[in-house]
């Protein structure tokens, strides 16, 4: 079950959303050649990935679609309740994020919120009270959250994610632009929304040459 | 050139975070073994990316910060200036996106932004004017702007890439949560920020078991 490469696991997100849009589009069963279609990796792909979780289509039908998306979200955890989410840093972008109708579509529900700024300490966003960085262990304790978003400044992150991790918080998903260090035992994943279009910019730059 | 590997490209953009940080740090030099530690990717690796661009680090000293700098600045173009970005959807996201001062560090200027909301055309984000979605074509052509990200709601993402790219967009960024068809000679970048959430669960949900 570990040995699924982290690259197939990240496809595994992209079938669950293209799996929705053709049962939107009014499907029972998909075929790899569809989801080929939909998503712009080869049959041979995407086949070989849902081995990993030992599911075959049937001849001629393809994959059931509520079999393989039942199938998929027990993988990720999501199939009996959403995992609870702390977000700390209330700037635009962590604004931005605390809103964002994503989340909870995908089985995640924003369930703490956190800044420093005694302007914002207080306020709601949306239903949810922004509360003092300082309570940090103890609400992520007490409420028992296993992921949390850090949006902060690069200069804070560092002390927020070790408090994060004192409240017993196991993975994080940091966009502050800066490496995170974390224990043995603690996942962080940085997401850095420049890397993004530096790497489009190489594509172009290649291209004027 | 066009042989280098998209994770090599990716990793390209985080060594040139980390050289910034070295050179904060007070250095002139780096070692693979330094630029291994600040990222977490194994000397080899790094070597091995270096020298698709030609770079040897010199014995004993390692690679010279202000040489690969520039040298990877000129791989993504963001050596001499600054690539302009169009901005679609003044959203929480969008607005976000829009202020985001990662993107100002990194060689890329929002230069234009646009939403169909009569309410919201016209008003400013920080000194931009939001534009009608209607004129994207023509401003577009106008200012040559190569690069487009969409914040849009998954309903209108498609109309307005085919809108951006009837302007002459190149690359687009999407954060829309839905596939963006783009004729070829257009690349498409799909970010889907709850995908890195679930990749999070996905490891959560298997330490659990």
């Amino acid at each position: 079950m570990m040995k699924i490469p982290e690259a197939t696991i990240r496809r595994f997100s992209m079938y669950m959303r293209a799996l929705a849009q053709a049962k939107e589009d009014g499907n029972d069963f998909v075929s790899s050649r569809d989801l080929s279609k939909r998503l712009g990796f080869s049959d041979a792909q995407i086949r070989r990935d849902l081995n990993y979780i030992g599911t075959f289509g049937r001849a001629g039908k393809g994959y059931k679609i509520d079999f393989l998306t039942k199938r998929l979200s027990e993988l990720f955890g999501i199939d009996k309740k959403a995992w609870d989410v702390a977000l700390v840093g209330m700037g635009n972008l962590g604004g931005a994020l605390a809103r964002y109708k994503g989340f909870g579509k995908h089985g995640f529900t924003v369930a703490a919120v956190f800044d420093s700024d005694e302007k914002k300490i207080g306020k709601t966003i949306d239903t949810l009270r922004i509360e003092d960085t300082r309570v940090i262990p103890s609400v992520i304790r007490r409420r028992k959250i296993p992921i949390a978003i850090i949006a902060t400044p690069a200069s804070s992150a560092q002390q927020v994610a070790d408090e994060l991790i004192k409240g017993g918080v196991k993975t994080i998903l940091n966009f502050a632009p800066t490496r995170i260090y974390a224990p043995e035992g603690v996942r962080v994943k940085n997401v850095d929304l420049s890397i993004e279009l530096e790497n489009l910019s190489f594509y172009l730059n290649a291209k004027k040459k």
